[in-house]
């Protein structure tokens, strides 16, 4: 049979687009070589906020976290299978290649525990994602070096049973994965240090964010080291022996785990995109804004197309294909898509930060209001923090909403929808904000911008 | 002097009005009895959420609740002070009573600690609150007998190294406050029962809103009784014995507390109203959408006229008041207004029910997804709720949306913002929201409209 979509990948972005080509009455074929989910599900977001929910958010015993997220993501893969099986997807466990791409039937080898098949589609999605980016030094191979992108499967350093067997951990990077691995483990009573690149930390968020989480990683006493260059990793007693160079000056870290956390690269070896004739650079597969590769009918959705790699915007990708393939067409701008930072305190931003909004030529203003002048969050004793709202002070249109502070991942929401239909910090503001909630801060911040441009 | 504006009362919307009126120009004076805040600040919407943080949320140790109340809203107090100081309005102490109200100047009587004074000002506010309606009956004025509005500060019920003194607390009544109140004080330990008027909890709700509280109420073992009729209360044993009657039959309850919290009803005594001319029912003053009432220059605004009765409802009834002083026109669709209510699970709505949607004549169209779908709240180990969506089958526009789980309080605001602008539920699902969140599970029901509707 010819199907009409062929997906490669089970991820966020896989999984979702097999979904939605089923609601459009396409005949979907998933493939998935290990298990459904993805690194999302399986070894990144998921169970990385399982732990955190328990270590930062004491939202349940330390002492059962590991049982827990094994619980929570065997229960969503269910979920993702009932899923497909509701959807009439079918779902094929192998290891796809590429074949023949040009004809109007796409061919996909898939070698599967029962031998080798080929799946013939007229369209087919490439959504295979993205992994840490490999650091090759002397001692890389040894036990207790692991990838970010796998860390959170390592009983020894979550399973509070065995506690004893993980003391001490260090983390080489400073993005997303890096600090929010670091404050977990900081908060299960690890000692924790961050070897970072250069001096920053959340490289790409606002100033102010940034400011914020320096001084946060400072109290929660993460160690950190600047300018780190790794030279080897040895054995010695059992432990991790991390030797390097930071700011010219040689340096050893003594650390049960090694967490390389550096980079997440798109996965561009491994299932025949070389011979494939799809256009790739070393930054993911080139994908036009409808997600289709240089291939007529061959999209590409996800980590694997590089950028910001989220799982929301893998699924919002994956719209953006099936909503190509079904003769419609729907776009979605990065810029406007938000991210969430999961430390203590929680981090969530969406749009331009001030220094983008500056740097694109905007004359701005900025709203900022802190937690502590919010009766909610003084109710919950979760007042650390605040909303910071940029804003072109010409048209007043919000350009960039950064939260530090109490359900920062759940307060942006509003404000991606408010930057998504391009509102202005009127329309919001004026628009009423239940009393008395954490969102009272979003709406303050705003008001404030508009006092500061009332006179103007 | 003249003040361009006077505000009487000092609550939530007297002092956003104070607030907004400076920043427009206008010199104005504040005239509040009691302490700055109102009822929601000093025995309302705060100090129950301060309370509900520790005892419902575990997010604080319940034997320090009531200091921390205390200092919350002391901290409080002490900002709208000095946000009124910064805003140059003047705050004057006193009980005011409403003079000529007909020439250019209005007049305001105020009987302070030194004496009487008469303010003038170009235009008026009358923002005085409301209060629980009073009952009746024989014993209504016993030790231990209290109205809804002042129940969170008896120290002896909330003050957890007191817990001796009430073990046991009936409500009257079933609306937002006799509900929080009870969850609450049945997550601290103590025995209660809610006396309802009908078989109805929460009335206004949607019914899939009032089955699951119905659910909740019952599996927090708190008791109730419906179509309850109070006839009198007497001491017994330094207890209060309640007798009234249900369903025909005779009902006795023992209790340490009786808290009467059936309704709130409009101040409409005790500040000259009755001789003032400004026209009012036994339902509220009456105001217009600018909220000016029957005199010209005279507004009021919040509980004194009536309706839903949220600080949030007052705050934007400000505005309103205001931006019509200085010529401009806003006004609040009281349809569009969020409201939260504070129980476990939380619970927060905005715009139609489904039963109101179907009574207007929309052909609706329902999206449910429950947050045991939810990644986030998996994580959390927060799964009990659901988000409801409703919407118009005919032009997609989302009507009405009810939450209730974890978070709902913080995430109605996305909700009511897409309420507000008149949204389409594919406008709004078509937005990112960012993974993994609780926002998903209302982007989530979003899209399973879209599907249902998709084929028709």
């Amino acid at each position: 049979m010819v199907y009409d979509l062929i997906v490669l990948g089970g991820g966020p972005g896989g999984y979702r687009a097999a979904e939605l080509a089923s609601q459009a009455g396409f005949k979907t074929v998933l493939v998935e070589k290990d298990r459904l989910g993805g690194t999302c599900l399986n070894r990144g977001c998921i169970p990385t906020k399982a732990y955190y929910a328990d270590a930062v958010g004491k939202l349940g015993p330390v002492d059962k976290m590991w049982a827990k997220k094994e619980a929570v993501v065997s229960k969503l893969q269910k979920g993702i299978a009932t899923l497909m099986d509701r959807c009439s997807v079918d779902v094929v466990k192998g290891i796809g290649t590429l074949g023949d791409l040009s004809g109007e039937e796409k061919e996909l080898k898939i070698s599967t525990d029962q031998g080798e098949v080929v799946l013939k589609g007229r369209r087919l999605i490439i959504a295979v994602g993205a992994m840490s980016k490999p650091l090759s030094f002397p001692g890389s191979d040894l036990e207790g070096v692991i990838g970010g992108d796998w860390a959170v499967t390592d009983q020894g350093m979550w399973d509070q049973s065995m506690a004893d067997q993980v003391s001490s951990v260090a983390v080489v990077g400073a993005g997303v994965i890096a600090v929010e691995l670091a404050g977990i483990l900081k908060d299960l009573g690890k000692e924790v240090t961050l070897l970072k690149h250069s001096d920053q930390i959340l490289r790409r968020c606002d100033e102010d964010v940034k400011k914020k989480v320096r001084q946060a990683v400072k109290k929660k006493k993460i160690a950190t080291v600047d300018y780190f260059r790794i030279k080897e990793a040895v054995k010695e007693d059992g432990r991790l022996k991390v030797k390097g160079e930071a700011e010219g000056k040689d340096l050893e870290v003594l650390c049960d785990r090694l967490i390389l956390a550096a980079s997440m690269v798109p996965i561009l070896e491994g299932y025949g995109l070389e011979a494939s004739g799809v256009a790739y650079t070393d930054q993911g597969i080139s994908v036009d804004r409808n997600m289709m590769t240089s291939k007529e009918g061959v999209y590409a959705i996800g980590d694997c197309t590089g950028g910001m790699m989220l799982a929301h915007l893998a699924e919002y990708q994956a719209l953006s294909a099936v909503e190509h393939m079904a003769g419609r067409e729907y776009y979605v701008d990065p810029a406007k898509v938000p991210s969430c930072i999961f430390f203590d305190p929680e981090i969530a931003v969406v749009g331009l930060t001030e220094e983008e909004a500056v740097a694109k030529g905007h004359d701005t203003v900025v709203g900022r209001v802190f937690f502590v002048a919010n009766g909610m969050a003084l109710a919950m004793d979760r007042s650390d923090g605040f909303v910071k709202v940029v804003a072109d002070r010409a048209d007043g249109r919000i350009l960039g909403v950064h939260i530090v502070g109490p359900e920062a991942a759940t307060l942006i929401s509003e404000a991606a929808l408010a930057i998504a239909k391009d509102m202005t910090v009127k329309e919001v503001a004026y628009t009423v904000h239940p009393h008395p909630t954490l969102s009272e801060c979003f709406k303050d911040a705003l008001f404030r911008i508009l006092e500061d441009t009332s006179h103007s």
